[in-house]
């Protein structure tokens, strides 16, 4: 084991009081983290902020067996400690990694797989915006759904985090992306990106729209983080031998859902979280994305997003940003020690 | 184009009257059709009932494009034309064959491709009971299920057309197999047939049971007919990496299906339907059945299995046994020149 030399006994973290409302998130001092063989202990620059954080402090959404309760799932930041046999990063390197848990906090421990160097041209900042949605859009748009190029996608929810990474990689990998957006800026917004339609569901029906503009053939994959009522109309927007991507549940369980449509186009149904996941499968999409997503990142060819950054000790205002959905990409905290990224 | 040399100018069908109860199949005489090139026309010695005949004699389930109005989806019978082209058969084959409508009839066209040889063996009684069924289990469990060795598999409805093929086809590919039925006696079919377990829902809850029966780890398939409240219970009854192939929904809409468990277990929902594919689709499971499952059939390491045999003219006593749902494995027509198979 290799330690940089001053490390300090505890830490500052977020800690959810009480299952409730953003008020409930507190500043904490806790002890460093032991660092096990195969891990890293990151000094933490800055922490993603994703909706299943908020579902998490509500209550709904409890961490996996093992995984710190401290929330937060994505973080950037130097490494300063590394474990028994650690193989793949140094002291002092600088990574971006996906976690189970523990993000929002000053130090996090890591598994040396399940992170990455930062690319080339990429700040601190916007690397802790990237694992999150940029493993969650790989392993579940491009393993699962298997999005080719040439094909047609639908992207509910355009300027969210994952919405964004979505527009963008499913552009780069040669696909024509259709999204929905819930406001004209929005709508200005996921153009930007490089979606080639973005529909506001408030004025249009997407089925509809979605039909139009693929003259009837629908889309091959369809990316939905609702649920809820979208179900059944998403396997009416979709094409024969359409993937059904779902990511999120936000509005809760399909009340009326007829399968006879999934039979007759042949239409494929599936999703995944993240986060209960092995060390070991999680590795398995770093290692892809490594591979196929870091050179168009240190490229410029696709870039995280980001709304806005808040200081370590406003999450609570970080999330309120993040519920009322005003936001156009990732929401992220910054830890105290790197307030010059602010 | 040749022709055996009695062939008569019309022949006898079951048509529907108009949508409604068993009582509107009714026998009517038509033209022989025109051979087109590619094309056998088989003389007709038996054709199997399915559940999709009864939905289109109640006016649910429409011929697709193209295909004929009489019903009948599967037959077996002796080839007495061959269309321009025809390079698999010859006149005086036995076949047995995948059609898109058209089976209660004296007489049937079917493309070459969409016919298979008649396993050693087997009976043309048997063989009329074989092309639905079995083109319907590869192309769901194995093609888009990737059943495995070693696999846990859960059907319901087990003595049931699909259900007593997807048992036979999955045992003898080295999975283990539960099965759900309504009945004691069927219970007992359903073991003798091979599966592993089986479930009688109406006194045991199978999600329970499956857990039980798996310690905990659920089942990698399930090969569902009845949708409804069976979807939720499905999810739950699934592994993680879980494949739910959808191939009826016979109670209708699922009526509140939260999607999370889904994404937690990671699971694929899919299915299809055969009859609106095209030839060339249907072609290809033709293709991997003869090389795969043709070879167990005339082992007789699997065998179709047949509840009754009707005369051609009690089409509307095979719908109402259909119907009652007290029969254990198929249902078939024989045509009035194969009354000896009765």
């Amino acid at each position: 084991m290799n330690a940089s030399s001053a490390l300090p006994d505890t830490l500052q973290a977020i800690d959810i009081r009480k299952p409730g409302g953003p008020e409930e998130l507190i500043v904490i001092s806790q002890p460093l983290p032991k660092v096990e063989p195969g891990y890293l202990l990151v000094k933490v620059a800055a922490a993603g902020v994703n909706r299943p954080d908020v579902m998490q402090r509500q209550g709904s959404y409890p961490p996996p067996a093992g995984a710190s309760k401290i929330p937060g799932l994505e973080i950037s930041g130097e490494v300063v400690q590394v474990g028994e046999g650690v193989t793949r990063f140094s002291l002092n390197d600088r990574v971006c990694a996906l976690i189970a848990g523990g993000g929002y906090a000053e130090y996090c421990v890591v598994h040396e797989t399940n992170a990455l160097p930062i690319p080339d041209g990429i700040s601190l900042l916007e690397a802790a915006a990237i694992p999150e949605t940029f493993f969650t859009v790989w392993a579940n748009v491009f393993q699962r759904g298997k999005l080719e190029a040439g094909e047609t996608l639908l992207v509910h929810g355009g300027t969210s985090g994952i919405g964004t990474v979505t527009i963008m990689l499913a552009k780069a990998f040669g696909a024509t992306v259709i999204t929905t957006v819930g406001s004209e800026e929005k709508r200005q917004a996921a153009l930007k990106l490089g979606a080639d339609h973005a529909i506001n569901y408030r004025n249009d029906d997407f089925v509809a729209e979605v039909k139009r503009l693929t003259q009837d053939h629908g889309a091959d994959v369809v990316v939905d983080l609702i649920a809820g009522e979208y179900v059944a109309r998403n396997y009416q927007a979709a094409a024969v031998n359409g993937r059904i991507i779902q990511i999120g549940v936000q509005n809760g369980a399909a009340k009326e859902l007829n399968l006879m449509l999934m039979l007759a186009k042949r239409l494929t149904h599936t999703g995944s979280t993240l986060r209960s996941r092995s060390v070991e499968d999680k590795a398995a999409i770093a290692a892809e994305l490594q591979l196929k997503v870091w050179p168009l990142l240190s490229q410029g060819r696709v870039r995280p997003l980001i709304d806005r950054a808040f200081p370590f000790d406003q999450a609570s205002q970080a999330h309120k940003l993040m519920e009322a959905s005003t936001h156009i990409g990732k929401i992220v905290l910054v830890m105290p020690d790197y307030s010059h990224l602010l």
